[in-house]
């Protein structure tokens, strides 16, 4: 598989997508039925099966996401990567003083709103070789500032894995311009007339 | 086992709290190496199956727990009751007048302010058996609000599954005083002089 290529997309998450998801306007895709409100465990161990496939050659140390969404894809895929240590980061609306944590601020297109998210230093180490999760991928600025915090703690980034990635909106480009492998698994180019549509 | 009953406590658990737990003031207690921030998933399939273990009798049809720190726990735990859906409460600053959600108000003691959680009414059926999952368990407010969520919904509670009860704060007895089955994993009876005393 190349550097940044698509790969395989998950049929099994398309079907779901098609028979559960919600188009809301152009731009939002409601997936609360079983990704990020109620939540379908077994689909999230085919998820983290297919993450594994994608990052099979690597030596994966550490899950990294953020809360409150990333958190149970995180956890179900760290079981096949050999049950490395899942670390979320916190979000916060004010700004830290406090020596013992890496920050990064990040901006909330869908709420116009600024907020911070935090990692405590002694759970990310230079060593670590870091994994990225996400449900899903728009504008990119989550996955952004978790980017900046591996770099601050001065570990390696393995890639990053989305379950959902609107490939409509600015994220993509944003990751791949800070030289990262990224890996979604289901890529959307529109959603515009209410229908779904993938990238092939 | 009896209604109430403290049951046997995990071993694997308490040995982990003696060893990475850090006791701050008289009252807390700082697990966020291996439970609410670094998260360690092979430790929570212990408390998974430890959760089966104690709700064997239970046909538990939906795991409920509210963000961010429970979400990990319970996702885990799912695995071992047939991977039922995981809905988790989402909490917000306002109150909201939307018709399609559940709402309770909490008080958080540790901020000395309110807020909200929610979880939309589609996910929560009259006829739903439902077990609760936090990783805390203090003041007993958050779960609180969830009981009061279940009860909304016309749903049956099977019972509450805590990793870490503060045994020396009210809310064992707050829970308890709702007649639901609570079982805590570790009961700790006072963290007074930086002092783990577990409740034997």
């Amino acid at each position: 598989m190349k550097f940044g290529d698509k790969g395989i997309e998950m049929e099994l998450l398309k079907k779901r997508i098609c028979k559960d998801g919600k188009v809301i306007g152009e731009d939002i895709l409601k997936v609360d039925s079983f990704l990020n409100h109620q939540m379908d465990v077994q689909l999230f161990q085919e998820i983290g099966k297919e993450f594994k496939k994608r990052f099979e050659a690597e030596e994966i140390s550490k899950i990294l996401t953020v809360e409150a969404s990333g958190i149970g894809v995180a956890c179900i895929t760290a079981q096949y990567f050999n049950n490395v240590p899942v670390v979320f980061a916190k979000k916060y609306i004010a700004r830290n003083l406090d020596a013992e944590v890496y920050e990064s601020k990040v901006f909330s297109y869908t709420k116009g709103t600024e907020y911070f998210i935090r990692v405590a230093k002694e759970y990310l180490k230079p060593e670590d070789n870091v994994l990225i999760i996400d449900d899903f991928l728009a504008q990119g600025s989550a996955v952004t500032g978790l980017l900046d915090i591996v770099r601050q703690a001065g570990a390696r980034v393995a890639g990053v894995g989305i379950v959902i990635e609107k490939s409509f909106q600015e994220g993509r480009e944003t990751i791949l311009k800070n030289n990262v492998r990224l890996e979604s698994l289901v890529r959307i180019r529109s959603l515009a007339g209410g229908k779904i549509d993938f990238v092939d």
